[in-house]
């Protein structure tokens, strides 16, 4: 039987392939999207989500819209310099047929986690704020989790955002906090792990070779995200692979290296953001989550194009990029 | 010529095996000795630096007293779990023959280096609060300093005294940030080389052979510096290599990659005495220190080995451990 999914995301440009690669794989039943600022503001990632789930006919995922701001912190600034105005790589596309539910992401997940008692995975892909809100809002909720799995953190290796912190963690370092710290299994799948794939051109054409919806979309809104990478870390067109590896971990976790260790989430000064493993016990009272440190890149690297460059049956309610 | 150094130092096990490095060295000619809190309390750390100098028959070197506490911070813990209650691995040994000036350490660095501009380094191997007051007292000193090194910090590596910091940065985190920034030439050796440079027993066995005052010093302090690694790291009987290699790095600079990059240093919080290295540029006005990154372990170590093991001609003013 499929894993049941929810998809908290901020689309984003590597949220969309995570999403595309998460609903072409057989073992995920994707039960919902979730949407959260962070990549965009809220208004642009809510819509992303919604294009997301009707680019391959998708349309009966409902999609329900989540939080705007961090908990605590006030509004930052949003990815777009990585992810384009439109959170799509300044692809501009139509407007989306469907429209986001009226519930909160929060109770959507708090909802499904109550319906569907341990069978729900929690996927996040973006700062955690509305998962830290589920938490908060029914703590007895929490434990009917299946487990949460977040593309999110730095361990071993610098951060992206700032020198120490990753950028969903950065976003919202109290909502981490809560999360880590509420009862459900944790895994996180950061920087360590994700910057370690590395998507070459030559990989990037491969997958435009096959030609489909998925793989056309992706060469429309790539090229944003690679002059991102290019600027930043000189990487000639190459990109890092942050949320689409959180999903491989879901399918493939034997391609994974993980330790369950204690974690402190900085939430103030020049170090907010940043995730702090406490490798000798010198800190008292910290939740232990599973972290993955090591990675078979290239494994990672064959699924996801596996899965994306394969054809697929679409429906009538399909929507293109071109 | 020899080069003129100033050991800013808070002995400590290491510390002391770092003095005898120096005074055994040629290459270097030790003018002074200052001393710091740290290992233990400024008391301890004075007498012991008296102790050092007396050792071999170095009693004509002068040793300054600097400060008992942080410049900022209130007085914590000092580290006599790692070096014992007298500093010197609970041995209680007799009190020296000599005193301390009745000059401030800050005030005796400051004087030598307007005494020989240009020329005198100043190795740190404790907290950074004496070198941190001369720049403070004196800006103009500054300039006149021929290098600082520093043992201190962690940046690739975790810390040892919290998560993410080295003992001497969080000892005085605002100090440390103070001659960081102070304009003089800054080389940190730190936790990412001196964790690399590992005496195991039979490293020590070999040292302990030569049966010279310094090797049967180092027999009778070493076995509470052992206990403290095993129990904390789990290292059977091995040690880091901490003060000594900031030693050998003036030695032979040639066994280390260093990199000349900018540094945050936290100065509160959880995160305190962390050395972030801003690696792509995020944060602003940073100072930049060059900072020892890996380094020829087995070419430390044979250096070390050297150096303390071979006959040295001792002066009547020789001070045994027996």
């Amino acid at each position: 039987m499929a894993e049941k999914i929810i998809i908290d995301t901020d689309p984003g440009i590597d949220d969309a392939m995570a999403i595309l690669l998460a609903l072409r794989s057989p073992e995920l039943e994707v039960i919902g999207l979730t949407s959260v600022f962070g990549n965009a503001t809220i208004e642009v990632t809510t819509t992303n989500a919604l294009r997301l789930v009707e680019l391959e006919g998708n349309n009966a995922i409902p999609v329900a819209q989540g939080c705007g701001q961090p908990l605590v912190l006030p509004l930052g600034e949003v990815g777009t310099y990585v992810h384009g105005e439109d959170g799509l790589g300044n692809t501009f596309l139509p407007p989306p047929k469907g429209r986001p539910l009226s519930l909160h992401a929060a109770q959507f997940i708090i909802e499904a986690l109550r319906r569907f008692p341990g069978e729900v995975t929690l996927l996040a892909l973006g700062p955690l704020t509305n998962l830290a809100l589920a938490a908060s809002l029914d703590p007895e909720a929490v434990t009917l989790a299946r487990r949460v799995v977040i593309m999110g953190g730095a361990v071993e290796t610098h951060g992206n955002i700032s020198p120490v912190a990753e950028a969903n963690i950065y976003n919202d370092p109290h909502a981490a906090a809560i999360v880590f710290r509420a009862g459900w299994p944790v895994t996180m799948v950061g920087l360590d792990v994700t910057t370690r794939v590395v998507m070459t051109p030559d990989y990037w054409n491969e997958l435009y070779r096959a030609g489909n919806t998925a793989t056309d979309f992706l060469r429309a809104i790539t090229p944003f995200y690679q002059s991102f990478h290019d600027q930043f870390y000189g990487m000639g067109g190459a990109t890092h692979t942050h949320d689409p590896t959180a999903v491989v971990y879901l399918l493939a976790p034997e391609l994974f290296g993980t330790q369950n260790l204690p974690v402190y989430v900085e939430t103030q000064g020049r170090c907010m953001g940043q995730t702090v493993v406490d490798w000798y016990g010198q800190w008292k009272d910290l939740p232990r989550i599973d972290i993955c440190l090591s990675v078979d890149a290239e494994g990672v690297l064959d699924l996801i194009r596996e899965r994306l460059t394969k054809p697929i049956e679409e429906s009538e309610d399909e929507t293109t990029v071109d």
